[in-house]
């Protein structure tokens, strides 16, 4: 966990969660139960949790609860993970092979599934009440519903930049946004856990275009993704939809599945730096909001981070 | 629904609760609405809530509380079944195209991911209070435990009947026995609803050893589903276990895929006649049980669905 080498408290928590996920994993099959756990030590940057930990520093909640909500984030994340690379063919995340290519479709649904079932009943044992509960389950759907949106727009040339916006504002947002808001939701305080869940979205909406940026700039083997496995399946992103508006070739070069040359016009026309706009106006929103939160030794922590995220190259 | 003609006031519960699921579904992505609603249709016996509903005339739930407790569990059932066509690879499902077959396995995740949250959505609204809910919970990750505890099995010609009962009691069985105790359970009633749990979890064993049977007897057109399916995956039902123990031959011709054999051997030996005395042997513990139940008029509907059952054709 390199990248919180800066936050030594936070990297300590951030080491408790881990373990609590890793310790509400017990399926039967040990296959299963293996593959669950190498997905969760090979890592990950957990933001989701990192960004609920920093936040519950305004809440009067117990550590206990707050590790237990960041578990239940990351565990929650991790299945959507599992889940999407069966739907995407991938055969790596992370830079190691997914479960679903090292151990079929099979073990992968069953995984995903049972990481559904241990964030539920994490939820339930720290949720505030039936209604708090019942806003988490909202989230939920609302995360899913994203995804599916998301089918909608596929291999659809007219979309617009704002469809793209709604879509990851549900598949990836949310989920920030939640994570932001959580705590503060268990703890009662309504008012300051709207702004925790607008920052929040706005620091997903940043973080996905950024992922959407650096398919197309970073180098395949450093971002451990197969860069392209989204445009061949039809999922069109900022920096597509950028060169769609600049150049009307391309949506005819999409069509034909000439990748090489679409790769050259996004390079080569303006899409890259509106894309990188993009990103930094919702990092911009999300930093006015992050220095109007009450005043906490934690609050400087959230700005730099949620900065150093439009700064990263991976 | 022509199985329930002989229970009218049960048969127009279970419309309610039909047009209740179908109301609880509201994807964004209509391909995947449509899949979710086409399954629904196309029926299913609806056992679990039929079940769920005789039960709950023992309680002093509300009518509402009732439709919507049976909803949830058929949901449940029907959230299974789309990630188990996944898995199986199957075709067909009660004789229509399966969700993952029509529309890729894209759709077939999320529409089981999807029909999960509906279910926590549903319980979430009517549970009786945390425990409850989180009883209901532990119930799901038991289903979910057979079926990877049915995957630790697979291909192995030295399990026993006892592991054979022992998985389909998580598979299936469990399903059958929250639906006998949730509505006692959500009541308050905790000794009935144990006794309830039992008399399920006896019906969903002998539910399945007949379904296993059946495979073996019914023809495949009638019986909706490929037959020899499960074997070729590996999963080896009473039939062939009995057909193991009665045929030192038959774990060798497994490991040959000779396929034609062993069914002239399980239709030669006694594999079927003691898969079906084994069936038997759990309707009647059920059959027991139930009469052992506090009077109601509703017993002798309860007594008389469970011994139809074990005289199925299909």
């Amino acid at each position: 966990m390199t990248f919180w080498t800066t936050y030594p408290q936070l990297a300590k928590q951030l080491d408790i969660v881990h373990d609590t996920m890793t310790g509400a994993i017990k399926v039967k099959n040990p296959q299963t139960q293996q593959a669950i756990l190498s997905l969760l030590a090979s890592g990950g940057k957990m933001l989701r949790p990192a960004y609920l930990l920093l936040f519950s520093n305004f809440t009067t909640l117990d550590e206990d609860k707050k590790i237990a909500l960041a578990s239940s984030i990351e565990l929650l994340h991790t299945a959507t993970l599992i889940h999407d690379d069966i739907i995407d063919k991938a055969e790596t995340r992370r830079g190691v092979p997914t479960i679903s290519h090292l151990y079929g479709n099979e073990v992968a649904v069953y995984a995903g599934d049972y990481l559904f079932i241990t964030v539920f009943k994490l939820m339930i044992k720290h949720a505030l009440d039936m209604s708090n509960l019942s806003k988490r389950i909202d989230a939920m759907e609302t995360v899913l519903n994203g995804e599916l949106g998301q089918m909608n727009l596929r291999f659809n040339t007219k979309q617009t930049i704002s469809d793209y916006i709604e879509n990851i504002s549900g598949k990836t947002a949310e989920l920030f946004a939640q994570a932001c808001a959580a705590s503060l939701f268990a703890d009662g305080q309504m008012i300051l856990a709207k702004r925790a869940y607008d920052i929040g979205l706005n620091i997903g909406i940043a973080f996905q275009i950024m992922d959407d940026y650096l398919d197309y700039t970073a180098k395949s083997q450093t971002f451990g993704k197969p860069v392209l496995t989204d445009i061949k399946q039809g999922i069109y992103s900022a920096p597509v939809l950028f060169a769609i508006a600049a150049d009307t070739k391309v949506a005819e070069l999409l069509a034909q599945e000439a990748y090489d040359q679409i790769f050259t016009i996004i390079h080569e026309t303006d899409a890259l730096d509106k894309t990188y706009a993009l990103a930094k106006k919702h990092t911009d929103i999300a930093l006015k909001l992050i220095h109007k939160l009450p005043d906490n030794p934690v609050k400087s922590d959230i700005y730099m981070i949620t900065k150093t995220l439009l700064e990263r190259q991976l």
